[in-house]
Parts: structure tokens; C-alpha cells; sequence
């Protein structure tokens, strides 16, 4: 058992990580577009909105005929009939002359503003007083004013949202191109894991769980896990089992285990794969320190801590953003959803070293007052503390310690 | 087209929406939990962990044979084994004596505490030296000091995170009772429309984009979305699709087109359905104010506004509340990820309503700068602003303008 003594800073870790190319593209559906990541540039292939359309319930008029309406002088119109919701009115709007139209009809020839039905008095079957002036192009949405053909719309890299899925929707594009899901391999050393499935444990033995927690993990971040047990602690066994999945995947997580040597025995085994190029053995956060990462056949094999708890942080922390790489998106902040707390007890940490605190959030007493965190008791080693946690807040490595009534930035678990 | 004279305020309409009840529940296996909602409180089966575990790597020792041991006072152990990853030390530690334990190893009989490897001198093949005291239960997880037997870990109503799968997992738990996810019908009406297939448009025709839109929020707010296409804006026709899909969902949003009459005939057709309760008809909020909704058959029924823009921001703010509710899901903030930011121009907003602003965002130009918050131009009819913001801005009631440089708390598009 060796002492790991390069240790990576996090922002190291992450550069490295960063330096792997995007996975393959394919075609997907509309249905199933949302949430993927678009391979190229999309750009309108037309001008949006195709026809001059009304955005108000009311007249289609000519603006100048309305110059001097107001409320102590209406302006008479003759109403020369309304547009037909998805169609076009046959004839022209001319001097003094006013068509009904609703909101997304299509502007009628002739006519320039819509005046609200608010604004209009009927007085006649055929006629209206307007009792408002409006402008040219007042409640008028023109061809092209929301966006121009050629317009780069939605760019390569963009993970796209229900937005712009229904632009698609209504451009008429049925399907995108856009990145493969990224197949990530995982499998799990340790001979004192057996599978979940397990009824009787045996003296000494415990579930894998560090499987099932990291194809959750895998799915939300948007890749497509494969799952591939638990190898034997042997160099033979592992090397055999790391290289199949290697060839079939587009990385590779290992869950550590923590058998005599397990680490020592990863590093090894990846380190004497023919091709291996090793980038790093630990980087400087708690918990998952001893986490490595090799680069093979171009693919980025992981050794991922065995502890539960550091195993999740660490994929929050490094492998979700290594996963918008290879789905090609543009990097955005792998952790958008924060809160603002204040701590409710003091908390020591480590010196030195970046360290993630598991907590647990209390709403405010009443409007006004802050959420307050908590530190949920418990080590790396008690995965009750991460199930119990709402989420985590990063001490950073030059802060020694918080204390109560510190204002800290919590990471959320949704 | 009457005026809506009796808008209801945010929390009324929310408050009329949190009055249905969830949906039934069903088994499903491990590897679909995660994302889903537990139908009951799910208790340990069993203590956790169910042995005594060292933390570390190290040594397993009587601690009150090292409570004199200093750098300057080792204090010499005879080394009698090691604990065998996934079994049992066959022995028990005496009095003067160690054995190696890794990390997650069972502690063996006699001992109460692990010695650290760094704390460690090899002094012979079968002896170490110990450099530093151990209180006992140092680096040693006892049974049930994780959670004990019995403990209500996750909660009726919670949304399942990748660690909550995982304690399943760990437990031996490969089956969980969840809700069902909730079946929602999307009907469009309008004349106007036509599907998005649709490859050359008919003068005054537009796409349908707002069912595409809806059924991939749906999707994420953890629904499946059940789409029944356009329906004609006859009072019969419509009749007839609301409640046949009524009857095999539980819960029904009509998206609501722009023709002549559209409201008015919605609301029509949903009030003499028999059995048809109105809960409500328009929300003082900005855009979506005609939004309604009745409570058919226990279910309930949602006339959306038909403006993409709109009907995307009444999902956000109150469907997705909804559906919190038909989930069974422990009410929580529907909108957990946001940004401050500052607003990098002024705004105005109608008075005297809730208003959600488009905003793009721009990062930080250098560290401890503010992210900025643009709004982006284009009313309710641009589809284009929406694909173009990063998110929302709720400008409250009370607040009848933005100016540049105010704070503001951005509501994410993910």
C-alpha cells in the first residue's frame, strides 16, 4: 500500500478529463430529440413567422386612418367581414375599412396594425368606432421578425430543451442529428461484494450497490450504463474484464472495492494494458482522493473510489462533466441547481484540500428567513449520511473550517 | 369575446390545483426506480451496517494497549494475520497483538479499533510498531451505527435520487411500489393548425408546436404524455375528444389555438360536460392569463393558453405543481435550479400581475463579477425569445419595472 504522492488539483483533473473528443452522431425523432445534444448548427430554413399575423383579438386597419382616434373622437370604420383562422381573408382592407381578426390570424392585404377589440366599439352590424390611435405595426408580428432564414437558431453543442424541440416541431424537422448516447461501461472489484440480488449474506460480505447508484447517475447525466458485475481482485480476471468493456464502450468506470491492494491492483492492471497512458492517481478533494484515470485506446478508463459516498461525489464532481465532452455539449455548469443557506453548526474539514460536506436542508421559519443547512454526521463511510443529505456544500481548500451562521452555496441533490 | 372578469391570484389557482389527489401505484423493478415516487415509507430491514467495519487501512487493536503509544513510545504489536477481504478472521486479537484489516474489512473478535497504516512501523514480518494512540471505536463503523433496524429512511412521497436506488440496492431491495407515472392527454385546438409533418403550408396554416413542446415537459416532470392530435374548433368535435381522453388519463391539457371563439368555446364544451366542476377561469399572471381548468370525473381538465410562450410558462408555474401532486410527490420547490444575476437593461411589465421575463444570460466578464441578465426582446407571440433565453425572470406584482442593475433570481431552462 503506497502513499499516492502526485496528487492532481481538481482543476487539473477536470483538464485532463477535458481532453477527450465527442462520441458519434446519429438521427433521432423529434419524440425523442429532448434533452440530447444537436451534432451541428441548426439554421431556419425560413423565415419566422412565414405571413404577417395579428397577436391580438380584434381589427385588422390602416394605421393612418386611426391617426386622430381617442376616446372624445372615435373614427367610424366599416367592418368588411374577419380573417378565417387558417385562411386568408379574400379581399383588402382599403381606406376606412376594418377586418376582424383574432389573435395568429393572418394579417389581411392592405391592412398594416391591428387595433384591440378593447379599443373597438361595434355600432353597427358593419361597423365599428375605434376610440385609440395605433401605430404601424402595432399587435402585428411581421415575416421574419421573429427570426430570419439562415439564421443559426439552435447551435452544435446545444443539449436541447422542450423549447426547441417544438421549434423543430414547428419548422416541420421530424428528426435531428445529434450525439450518440456515450456508452459507459461499469464494473465493480472487490471480493467482498456480492451481487444486490443476494438473500443471505455471508460473514464479511456486503451488496454492491456502487452499480445501480452510478447507472442512475449515468442515465441523468445523459449516457447509456453497462453494467458489468463484479470482477474477481485478480490481475488476470480484471485485465480480461477492463479490456471487453473497453472494446464495447465509450469509457469505462471501475468502482474501486477496497480488498487488500484493490487500488494498487487497478492502477496495475490499466497501467500495463498495452496502449495505457496514464493521466492521474488522486486529485486533492475529499472524500475520493484516490481516484485515477487512464486513457486507452483514446477512451477514458476511471478508477472510481469504493466508498458509496465518495464514488458519488466524485461522479458529480468530475465524471458528469467528462460526459458533456463526449456528448459534445458546450461545457455549462454541470451543477445549476443551487441554494443559498446558512450553516446551522460548525464544520472542520481537512486543510488544504477541497472538501464536500454532505447536509441537510431546513426550510425557513418565516418569509424573510434563510434556509439553514446542517451536516449530516457520518463518514465516507455511512451511506445513510448521503441518503439523508439534500446536498452538498464545496469547502474549498483554503478554508479550514465553517462555522455556524456561515453563508455557503448548496450543491442540490434532486 | 367576453372579458375574464374574476381572474384568480398564483396561489389561488395553485391552491384550487393541489386539491387532487395522486394516482395508484405500481411495483417496479430497481433499475426503473430512480426518478420515481415512493407510494409508501420504505424502513431498514436490518441494521446498517451489519458488522462492525474498519474504516481505514491499517490494523486491527485493543485500543487500551496502545494508550501510552507516542513517536517518542512505540509501542510493539505481534502482527497475527490479516482479515480476509469478504470473510472472517478466523482468530480473535489478544492482548499485544494486531491484524491487518483494508477498508470495509470485519473488524475481528477482541479488537475495537484500527490503527492507521501511517500510524504503523513494520518493525519484523510478524511485528509492527504503533507511533500514535487509538481511542477505541476509532476508524471502526459498529453495527447499526449507520441506521438501525427499523428507521423510516425514505419517506412516502419522495422522488427516488440515484443514493436512495442505491440503499435499495445495498439492502437486497430489488423491487419498489411507486406511483404510476401519470398519463396526461394533450388536445389541440385551432383552425390555424395543422401537424408538424405537415411539409407545404396552406396560406394562414402554422405547425403545431405546443404538443411537442408540453409532452417533453411532461416527460421531465416524470409524466407520460398521451398526444390526441388537433381537434376541429366545433363544439361536438371537441366534445367528444375531451372525454374520450378523459377517460383514459388522469389529467387532460388542451392547448388552446387562437380562432374565433376559442376560449369561449373550450370553456363552453368543458362546462356542460356532465359532472364538470369549474375551478377556474384565467390567473393573474403574465403571459397565460386565460389559462382555466375544471375538475372532470375527479380528474382535472386545463384549458392552456395557445401562445407557445405562454403555454410553456403555465406548464413551469403551475402544471408542473400539478403534477407534483398526481405523483404523490412531498410538495417541493418545482424550480430548484436558478441564478442571480443582474439585469443588464431596464424592463417594464404590466402593473398589478405576476409577470415571467425572458432573460439570456451572460457569465461573468471576470471572477466575483455578476452573471448578467438581458432581457430578451419579442412579446409572447415570438417563439424565437424562448429558444433564445436561458430562463425566467418573475417580475411580482408589486413591481412595475426592472432597472439595470438590479438584482434578480433567474429561473434556469435546463
Amino acid at each position: 500500500m503506497k502513499e499516492i504522492l502526485t496528487l492532481r488539483s481538481p482543476a487539473e483533473a477536470l483538464e485532463a478529463l477535458a481532453g477527450f473528443p465527442p462520441v458519434g452522431t446519429e438521427r433521432v425523432p423529434l419524440a425523442e430529440a429532448d434533452g440530447r445534444v444537436l451534432a451541428g448548427d441548426l439554421a431556419a430554413p425560413c423565415d419566422w413567422p412565414l405571413f404577417a399575423r395579428g397577436v391580438m383579438d380584434g381589427y385588422a386597419v390602416r394605421a393612418r386612418d386611426l391617426e386622430a382616434a381617442g376616446p372624445e373622437h372615435p373614427v367610424r370604420l366599416a367592418v368588411r367581414g374577419a380573417v378565417p383562422m387558417g385562411g386568408t381573408f379574400a379581399g383588402e382592407v382599403g381606406a376606412g375599412e376594418a377586418v376582424g381578426i383574432t389573435t395568429g390570424g393572418m394579417l389581411p392585404a392592405g391592412a398594416d396594425a391591428v387595433l384591440v377589440i378593447e379599443n373597438a366599439r361595434r355600432v353597427a352590424p358593419d361597423a365599428i368606432e375605434a376610440v385609440a390611435a395605433v401605430g404601424p405595426g402595432v399587435n402585428v408580428i411581421r415575416p421574419g421578425e421573429d427570426f430570419r432564414r439562415g439564421e443559426v437558431l439552435l447551435p452544435a453543442g446545444r443539449r436541447l430543451r422542450p423549447q426547441d424541440v417544438g421549434l423543430l416541431a414547428g419548422l416541420g424537422v421530424l428528426q435531428a442529428e445529434v450525439r450518440r448516447r456515450p456508452r459507459v461501461g461499469i464494473l465493480a472489484t472487490g471480493d467482498e461484494l456480492v451481487p444486490p440480488a443476494t438473500v443471505e449474506l455471508a460473514p464479511g460480505k456486503i451488496r454492491d450497490l456502487n452499480q445501480t447508484v452510478l447507472a442512475a447517475q449515468l442515465r441523468r447525466a445523459g449516457a447509456d450504463p453497462v453494467p458489468a458485475g463484479i470482477a474477481p481482485d485478480r490481475e488476470d480476471a480484471l485485465r480480461a474484464a477492463v479490456e471487453a468493456l473497453v472494446a464495447r464502450c465509450d469509457a469505462v468506470l471501475i468502482s474501486g472495492g477496497s480488498s487488500v491492494g484493490t487500488h494498487d491492483l487497478v492502477e496495475r492492471v490499466l497501467a500495463t494494458l498495452p496502449g495505457a497512458e496514464p493521466l492521474f492517481h488522486g486529485i486533492n478533494v475529499r472524500p475520493g482522493k484516490p481516484t485515477l484515470c487512464v486513457r486507452l485506446g483514446g477512451r477514458p478508463v476511471i478508477g472510481m473510489p469504493g466508498h458509496p459516498v465518495s464514488s458519488m461525489v466524485i461522479f458529480d464532481v468530475f465524471v458528469r462533466s467528462l460526459l458533456q465532452r463526449l456528448c459534445g455539449e458546450t461545457p455549462r455548469d454541470p451543477w445549476p441547481a443551487r441554494r443559498r443557506a446558512v450553516m446551522a453548526a460548525a464544520c472542520r474539514k481537512t486543510p488544504g484540500r477541497d472538501e464536500y460536506v454532505r447536509v441537510a436542508l431546513v426550510p425557513p421559519a418565516a418569509p424573510g428567513e434563510p434556509w439553514r443547512a446542517t451536516p449530516v454526521p457520518g463518514g465516507s463511510s455511512a451511506f445513510g449520511s448521503v441518503v439523508r443529505a439534500d446536498g452538498l456544500v464545496l469547502v474549498p481548500e483554503t478554508v479550514d473550517r465553517l462555522a455556524a451562521g456561515d453563508e455557503v452555496e448548496v450543491l442540490l441533490y434532486l
